[in-house]
């Protein structure tokens, strides 16, 4: 009864529609006439759903909606079905998730048609990698939406309620049913009360539209916080500390999620430290969370810095373990082998644990793709991504899938995005950076989409005018649109995953980063002391014979973790596919390419389109200026200017460094380099001290 | 005897050939065997002539030149005639002259027939604007060859005489026989005896080379470091000290040329400040140098804070003087009537003072070209100035001729150029600099030479390669350089003024530089409390009704200062040309242009143009890279990358400022900005404080 109250008096804070700021995301439209609901049941979730319906109802004047809650075998978890009447499902959030596609059929204009909709994972969880401090590691829209940092560290808002609402039915609205609230690399200060209290009451905003909480937790936390001696997985104490620490939070909220775990990574503690294992360090945990339901997503991201190709090492240390997790811990694997580059093949670790729960993690931050700036839609990528054919359990997406227990039954099937949520008012930074919110949520509920269905969907919930007026005239400001607006927009994100592989790091070119912002380009970084695998040369391996990693037999062997046919495809040069020739192979520069180009300069072409793309993205959002609102016209022209300028300085920076190598002309057909590559070297070290 | 002497030891510090280092300018050549020389007489001006020949000689072996003094009606001033045995004159200079000139022909393979060769100008000067502190004004290049400034101001190293030698020969080696060694803005310093003893240095050194001294003096020295009240020129002490300077210089420095004033002009003292007019001033010193044979040149380059047209007030100040200066006066008017911009039309001043001399001041320093970054070659920007017809006295390549003297005698015919010269290992500061002080003393000789011609002879003095061999082999290594080499970068030097003025200020816009280092775009700039005639908005007037400054009868009226039919033809819209409409017209944004698009449009394309310009010369450059050495291809190549930044940063600083006025989209052919106007300008206002 409190939360419902809680919830009214937050429904007075609901935004007006503020479509000019870009705060309401894709969660416009405008009600057309009042509607009768048929529900014989009250929620705090049902009663949201109804509200929703009202507010933003598109269709038919004066209909009649019935909002169902009834056992069928057919709807899985909170899946639901929509028939002619209204919506049917076996939860409430399930009415809700129904109401939410309902209502954006109806803004999209999709036809409805009887159907049941069930979610392709039962975990969809956004990761925030948000510190204590307020900060955000890998964030590029202002501070973290939970944490403030400093004196009002503990403090609650109204204004944050509001916030975290927002948040909340932003996710619920794309069918995301989880969050962890803070960083992977992070302060053992999240396990102390005074901050589990905090979590208490975002918990309950959160929890009427289906949101549960999960936190990361350090390893180390019982001696850090807990004043033990060790955090040994095995010792009695240690594992009583977990138990107590469990039913501590439980008793705070009693559908919390779980934890999520960087351990023995980077610096991170975990049972290694110990002599123990992954397995060991993760059952502990999974035991204590075990009696409430609760799981451990436990992260595979780890590399030592020793001679192993770092591509290899999730695999060497984990395929082990296989067999040995709890039923209750899901191993949580980044899409790539080595780090959310702009281009990875998949992680050798998918399709071949068979044994253990895998959940994909994927990120939503563009932290290596232009960050806030460029205008980068990455569903395209995550389709590649789950499309990918493991060739041990089917596709890449069906891997995780439920409904394809049969073969390999995991216990649980999840799917976790790094968010790239902020404070600022937009939420994302670049306008064009919700669509990647969005996407990963309507991909985590049904991974089978294409991002061109995605971006049709989210270009139509943003940005589609409001019509009113005769019909007939409907009818053409409508064609208008579409094919003045939507078609060459929606062709811009499609393409520009694409642009920025080309001007990044084109045919499978991979971490050629400059220091540790992951922005511009640095194939020549290399500062003394470090350790060599954050190194670019350690990645591209160019010298005057040629360039690439060579992980095949001959070189890392990393090829191996892969399942036949794709370890003799990538095997051979001449079957690897090019987008990842340089992952796998070292080719001399005068290698000659499918194209009839030789390898260099089919990198320089590369180079250029990726340029030329943005060029032409520019051209695309110059045209559509009457279609947009001018004040997000002006934020995205702004920021496509500078993906251009920065596209110039990758390709400039690329291609001087590596003809150092090459020992070839640019061809002479494209256009020159207009910075000095001493000056952008000399400009990246000076950066390195800000 | 004491000179010989001097030139003998400084001889033996001429340098080795260093081609790669840029500093042998265009002087460069392999000598292809012996030769005997037939010469009576003997001097060190003769001396010099015998020894480049000798050393430089690439004509048959075993030739016989005869070197002759003799008097020729038809060989005037310090003209030469070249003959099939050898050169003849009435002066050693003469000879030196043509013993470059039979040089310059050797190695650029040019036809070597009888021919009588006379300079255009009986003085050819280059005014340094070098300060006595060490720095020079509008200098890209380094600091003053001739001044330090600090504790080494007097001292004189052998360093320097080398450099001075050096200076002069390159000097002679194109026709040019005077220097102002001191910047228009000067110090009075330079009439006190230590600075005079330095002179007297300087012109020992330049003496043989037949390159006069003159400095710029400060009008008001009479009471800054003559202990006077006054510096009236009407007053009988100031005039008795100008008399006892005029003594005292010609005491140490017979051959003295000559003051350069600037009075009365962006703060600097004149003869107005005592009620005086500038004939009055000019007077006064010519009298003092009469005895000597001396002359003033005084500087038209006058403008007020008035609300006159600034390009109106040169006219109007000296026009109504036009007879009253004494006959050793020479009034020195820039070429456009504003201040070297990157396309002016011609001061209506030549031309129009039928009983004064007047010269023309040209800027080879690139001020508001680009600087030492940006390749301009600016002879094509002379070559139409000299062509201009004033219809008053010819053509402007004959106002100041002597042959033409029949019409309006003028008593003395000169050019002034504003040198780009400083302590920069290449003189210049960008390698293709150098072509334009070539270019300055080839049209100061002969002022009817095209831009080609000139082109073609600096590069291949410059760039030519020293062929040995067989003579097939020969011949296709001399074909190919032709085609390859040659014309391209020819091309490429012809097309580069147009092209600045494409991608700075085309179609007639002036001025248009942010803040006084008139280097990048400020169309904006416009800081409060500035003279308003200092700032571009008063330049371009660009409003929402149209651009351009209004010259016509509608506007300041300034086109009456063009002689007819010119006042009739820029002053009709139909007939003005395009390149200067903007200068002369405020014309609507939808004005129609003759290519059909509108004024807005054009606008656009040109600059456009400009920067695709660049584009291509990089391309050019970067094809000629086997034919270069390879130190100098790397600093071209570098620079021209900075220009075609800088040439970006011009059109979109231009098109974005402008648009805000012309309120019409970039048409969409174009490439689209990619820096944003606010930006530019904050950076902009940044830079002030530098």
């Amino acid at each position: 009864m409190k939360i419902t109250i809680l919830i009214l008096i937050m429904m007075m804070f609901l935004p007006v529609l503020q479509a000019e700021n870009g705060h309401n995301l894709w969660l416009g439209g405008v009600c057309t006439g009042p509607i009768t609901i048929e529900c014989s049941k009250s929620s705090t979730t049902i009663d949201l759903a109804k509200h929703e319906l009202h507010k933003y109802w598109q269709g038919k004047e004066n209909a009649t909606i019935s909002l169902q809650i009834k056992a069928d075998l057919l709807i899985k978890g909170d899946g639901y079905k929509l028939t002619a009447d209204g919506i049917q499902a076996n939860t409430d959030l399930g009415i809700l998730y129904g109401v939410y596609s309902l209502l954006r059929r109806q803004q999209t204009e999709e036809n409805i048609k009887e159907e049941i909709v069930n979610p392709s994972y039962e975990l969809r969880i956004l990761d925030h990698w948000d510190n204590l401090n307020g900060s955000v590691e890998r964030g590029y829209a202002g501070r973290s939406i939970f944490w403030h940092g400093g004196k009002d560290s503990l403090n609650i808002s109204e204004q944050d309620k509001k916030l975290w609402q927002e948040y909340a039915r932003a996710d619920a609205s794309i069918g995301i049913n989880g969050t962890v609230l803070n960083n992977v690399n992070t302060s053992p200060l999240i396990l102390t009360p005074n901050y589990l209290k905090k979590v208490e009451v975002i918990a309950k905003v959160l929890r009427p539209y289906g949101v549960k909480i999960y936190l990361s937790v350090n390893f180390a936390s019982p001696s850090l916080i807990g004043g033990l001696k060790t955090a040994d997985p095995l010792n009695p104490e240690v594992k009583k500390w977990w138990q107590d620490k469990a039913r501590e939070i439980y008793h705070l909220i009693p559908d919390f999620g779980g934890f999520l775990v960087k351990a023995n990574s980077e610096g991170q503690p975990g049972p290694q430290n110990f002599g123990r294992t992954h397995a060991d360090g993760a059952n502990m945990m999974a035991d204590a969370l075990k009696p409430y339901g609760g799981i451990v997503m436990w992260r595979a991201f780890v590399y030592n810095p020793s001679d192993e190709d770092r591509a290899k090492q999730a695999y060497s240390e984990f395929m082990p373990l296989d067999g040995q997790f709890r039923d209750n811990v899901i191993i949580q694997v980044k899409n790539g082998p080595i780090d959310f580059q702009p281009r990875e093949p998949f992680s050798p670790l998918f399709g071949a644990m068979k044994k253990t729960s895998v959940m994909p993690e994927l990120q939503v931050t563009q932290e290596y793709l232009g960050q806030s700036v460029h205008l980068v839609f990455l569903a395209s990528m995550w389709e590649e991504f789950l499309k990918s054919d493991t060739y041990q359990a089917g596709h890449m997406s069906t891997v995780a899938r439920c409904t394809d227990g049969s073969i390999y039954p995991q216990a649980h099937t999840a799917i976790a995005g790094v968010a790239n949520t902020g404070r600022d008012t937009n939420w994302c930074g670049h306008p064009f950076a919700q669509a990647n919110w969005y996407a990963f949520g309507r991909l985590a509920w049904n991974n089978r989409l294409t991002s061109a269905q995605i971006a049709d969907e989210w270009l139509k919930l943003t940005f589609k005018p409001t019509i009113s007026g005769d019909s007939t005239k409907q009818q053409k400001n409508q064609t208008e649109w579409d094919v003045k607006f939507l078609e060459p927009v929606k062709q811009m994100m499609l393409e520009s995953r694409e642009a920025a592989v080309n001007y990044m790091m084109p045919l499978g070119l991979h971490h050629i980063f400059s220091a540790n912002d992951h922005y511009g380009p640095g194939p020549w970084w290399a500062p003394k002391g470090i350790r060599k695998d954050w190194t670019p040369p350690y990645y591209h391996q160019a010298d005057t014979a040629g360039i690439g990693f060579d992980r095949t037999q001959t070189g890392s062997n990393a090829i191996k973790q892969y399942h036949e046919p794709l370890c003799s495809l990538f095997s051979n040069v001449k079957t690897c596919p090019e987008i990842y020739l340089l992952w796998f192979h070292h080719l001399p520069w005068d290698y000659k390419m499918k194209s009839g180009h030789n390898l260099w300069e089919e990198m320089c072409y590369h180079y250029e389109e990726g340029l030329q793309q943005v060029r032409k993205f520019q051209e695309t959002w110059d045209r559509v200026k009457p279609y947009v609102d001018q004040e997000q016209f002006i934020i995205v022209q702004s920021k496509l200017r500078q993906q251009c300028l920065n596209a110039q300085v990758w390709k400039d920076a690329c291609l001087l460094y590596f003809q150092q190598y090459s020992r070839m002309p640019i061809p002479y057909d494209i256009e020159r380099p207009v910075h000095n590559l001493k000056d952008m070297i000399a400009k990246d070290m000076k950066s390195q001290h800000r």
